[in-house]
């Protein structure tokens, strides 16, 4: 059996393949990255490409639903549906493309008292003598002012140790992993020792890493979330990983292969040897937690709805397959229950929630939605299946926070202007984007309370730009946020009925979840004395949309505030200091987790919650 | 570059090596093991080998030295210093073979509760529920009885735990490694879980499996030290180390080739999976500890005598490159200083020494001989070097214990007789024997207290049969033991003058060893109440013949008692109960080291303990 050529365009990148290879698996194989929320399943559309030459396979059913007539006629086709069986050039539209990502990478860790797991000091040790004949390692503890018992030590700085320890008159640098020597070096060195704090979100991983010595964050990168191609959201990755031949393995080496990426980079950047990097510390939700660690995920996903472990581990960098100097390890912090996870621990971490006198909440809005409630007594948690819908996925033209994607919207002189993410045209919409366009049609009373968009009768009460916007009938109105000629996409960008009621679904869930943990404290948004929103998405968003929206329940808009990717922060301060690390298993502990599908209360508060205020 | 093909016989093993390789190297390449006590250095004369076919080089300086003319015309050569420079058959004679040699693998541990690091429980996991969405691990540790915390886990145990624990209906086995989940598997298992006790030493290399559910050994398998080619006794070998290329590493790799073969070989012996055998602990000398572990020598064999560590240390299978379970752990003794090893540690284990009510004395006599003093309150240790005398080197016809070794002498009958190992033809004489044979001429008055052997007007008085085994004059007066027709060697077996100064020397550094602890702890020998003797040769030796040439301070004969290969009882006991390790550290910790070669006493009492009582 032959092989067939590929060509993709614009990047010009050849690959070759088997005939009856997808193009999604050939774009995969040429490492490009594209944009298929539904994990390649013909559900959502979003992978359009354009067969420019070469036999194709015919369209599928999946196809013909997904795309118009007139599509079909300028060879757009899905890439996860279109099979290769002769050498073919593709192009890739812009909308189809992972690239630009805004990914949120500031950090605000709140100021720690620098107790770091890893440590390199220089010592001065005292020559053997005969009268003690005291062993090299001895001498060393000694040094160090070990007077009980001795640091253990790995294997090869003990055999390192003897040279070393006479090679400079007794002046030796070591490194201590913990109570273990893992590196000895003659001499005082100029070296510094490094952490690298891991973010592993469904979407992006971010990287911080972070001169131990000093607690300075030295450079900073992030990937998107390479396990994407296989499903955008968790629920088809844990399908994948149950179902495909070694689904589990290849989300595994998925995700670690960016997280080798964003420590070679994070290295590169900062001028840092890779050797110096002694330990890395895991935030993340307890699926890419599992998924990280090569644990099967299938029981998150299904009641009871079990983790494999919670608890904090640590684990050797060279098991994990993580490329930092092989004697490091990998501390991951502990997990609440299998949807509320390691990332909302970091976010507790960061935002001290407990420290608040008052009660405040903190919701983490990444692709889930978790929601914690500080009463000032207790810590309750829940998670909120929002859907992807604030990550631009089941809207007509969502889009996630990337270039030209519409990111913020206002009324100005009496019209609708949309800003997008570089001032690029706009391609598509993102969350951020899609909450102010919600807030703002509910302002103009384009909405309705229902969220039905209003019949043309109330639409002519509008300033007429505004009118004009509002088009089609019934179930197919829609409104026009960017017309085409201020789109680099030809049919402009729309809001549409069905995308509000997306928004709807989505909104409803944080907040019902939210007026759960309320309710279960006996407790009133009136008596919070802050909403904390983390996350990318959460970051962004404008407090006054969340409001008018009704996404976070009703307290005074300065109470809302965006606290920046706090789970990250969390994973910072564990490399920072040994006591953060205890304090993480804390609040894990004392966290009470509150699974809302076996709630009776929750699907009521959720009907409510979907209405507009 | 050609090559050349050799053949040894009579074991007909065929090798191709370079020209120019020397005979010894090339029955090391042929998996042959030569009796090379000097390590090949041309000094001991020990490896002697005919030439049948094929050309050699010509005889240098040391084997013009220590071979006879008679041995020379017939082809004999010294394998060490002979080179091969065509097709070439070589003959191995019986003396300078290892083989058939008798290792002491008994071992008497006394008993001991069991409590080992390994264990292997089965327990029924309560399944996961939706009120507490505990955890798979969580569950696991509360069926473990561990309410607080939780046990750690690696990670394979962990990727494998979601389906063992539900595939037997919560029916798990656990195996815990300390408090390390180290496997898990549905159900109950029949497997055993095992640990391996070595007794690495100089010579010889024991391993005991044992049943870690029933404290039982159930196979013991031991070796001869492979690094035996590169010097048999310690110092040749650490000369080895610090000048051959790659030494400490050829080192290291032919006593872990050795000890791979024991795991094997007992683990077959008991039909027992490798991978059930998850510990090992390791007794041994510092040099064997250092050179197993692969730690620098260098500095235990130069003044101050330092070891790299002491301290008990517990590394992994898979770094060591030991070939049990992948995840097991190898627990290696600690030392008392870098002439008092885990040998004697385990010793003072096995005897419980400090248990003892009265001032005891226990002595290793291995290929070194360390002495340890319990004054009822103090531990006080020694090391003295009595050479390899007693291992057969240095002695004309010494050997080790091997088939065919002289191991025991009386007088009977009005003539000399002696016992061999295996009732063989006698092809020279080992420690026990030589031991015997000086009391029996001492006994005879054959020898004089100052070690010469007795003038020709005395000998007359002897009876017939005895005188006539006394022959040669002045410093070559020698003693025949066994006449040529009583043995497989042509020369027949004889003790000669210059043996017997080995002999002082060796008895007179143990005696005074034993002497300077004594006056240390201001003891006389009366106030002992026992001396223990521990190790090869110390367990087969003949208390009387012990005390008659004065190897041990001067106690009744009852006094006097073989405890075995105590040492490895030591590394048994450490396998059956970590409580053993404790007091085993504990204890290692307690014993004061005096270091002989500082001391002005020594010397002294060293010139007085080589006469003869």
């Amino acid at each position: 059996m032959g092989h067939v050529q590929v060509e993709f365009q614009p990047q010009g990148v050849r690959v070759t393949v088997p005939p009856g290879t997808s193009v999604s698996d050939a774009a995969i194989a040429a490492g490009l990255e594209l944009y298929m929320p539904c994990g390649g399943e013909g559900r959502c559309g979003k992978c359009k490409v354009v067969c420019r030459n070469g036999k194709c396979s015919d369209p599928t059913g999946a196809e013909l639903e997904a795309l118009s007539a007139q599509e079909l006629q300028a060879g757009f086709r899905l890439a996860c549906q279109t099979k290769i069986s002769e050498d073919a050039v593709i192009q890739i539209p812009l909308s189809s493309r992972l690239r630009g990502k805004r990914i949120l990478e500031e950090i605000s860790a709140r100021p720690v008292e620098l107790a770091p797991n890893v440590r390199r000091v220089t010592l001065v040790v005292d020559p053997p003598n005969l009268e003690t004949q005291n062993d090299d390692l001895h001498r060393v503890a000694q040094a160090l002012g070990w007077y009980e018992g001795a640091p253990e030590v790995v294997l090869r700085a003990a055999r390192a140790l003897p040279e070393a320890v006479r090679a400079a008159d007794g002046a030796l640098t070591v490194t201590l992993l913990g109570d273990k020597i893992v590196e000895v070096q003659a001499g005082r060195t100029e070296r510094g020792v490094y952490g690298l704090a891991l973010d592993v979100g469904t979407t992006t991983v971010v990287g911080y890493l972070v001169d131990l010595a000093t607690g300075k964050r030295v450079a900073t990168a992030s990937a998107l979330n390479r396990q994407h191609q296989f499903g955008a959201d968790l629920v088809s990755r844990v399908e994948f990983s149950n179902e495909e031949p070694h689904g589990k393995n290849r989300l595994r080496r998925a995700v670690l292969e960016v997280v080798n990426e964003i420590v070679v980079e994070a290295a590169r950047l900062a001028g840092v040897a890779l050797n110096d990097i002694y330990e890395v510390t895991v935030v993340g939700n307890a699926c890419m937690h599992h998924m990280l660690l090569g644990l099967d995920t299938r029981h998150i996903a299904a009641t009871p709805y079990v983790a494999v472990m919670r608890q904090a581990a640590c684990f050797s960098s060279r098991e994990l397959g993580i490329r930092i100097n092989p004697r490091g390890s990998v501390y991951v912090l502990p997990l609440v229950a299998g949807w509320v996870g390691a990332d909302t621990v970091g976010v507790m971490m960061a935002s001290r929630l407990c420290d608040a006198e008052q009660p405040t909440m903190a919701i983490d809005l990444g692709t889930n939605g978790e929601i914690v409630l500080w009463t000032g007594e207790r810590l309750l948690a829940c998670s909120a299946a929002a859907g992807p819908a604030f990550e631009g996925a089941q809207i007509k033209q969502g889009m996630r926070a990337a270039e030209g994607a519409i990111e913020h919207v206002e009324v100005e002189g009496g019209d609708v202007v949309c800003h997008t993410i570089a001032g690029a045209k706009a391609v598509g919409i993102c969350g951020s984007g899609l909450l102010d366009a919600v807030a703002q049609l509910l302002e103009l009373g384009v909405l309705e309370q229902s969220g039905r968009l209003d019949d043309e009768a109330k639409a002519q009460k509008l300033p007429p730009q505004v009118a004009k916007r509002l088009r089609g009938e019934g179930p197919r109105r829609e409104f026009v946020l960017a017309w085409p000629e201020e789109s680099a996409v030809d049919s402009g960008v729309v809001l549409t009925q069905a995308d509000i009621r997306q928004v709807q679904l989505a909104k409803g869930a944080i907040r019902a979840g939210a007026e759960v943990l309320l309710a279960e404290a006996g407790l009133t948004a009136g008596q919070l004395s802050a909403i904390l929103l983390a996350g990318a998405f959460g970051s962004y968003i404008n407090p006054a949309s969340a409001l008018r929206v009704g996404l976070v329940p009703e307290v005074p808009v300065e109470a809302v505030r965006g606290i920046g990717n706090a789970a990250g922060a969390g994973a910072v301060l564990a490399l920072l200091s040994v006591e953060e690390r205890q304090y993480a298993q804390e609040i894990a502990r004392r966290t009470a987790h509150l699974e809302l599908s076996t709630r009776a209360d929750f699907q009521e508060l959720f009907m409510e919650a979907m209405m507009f205020p």
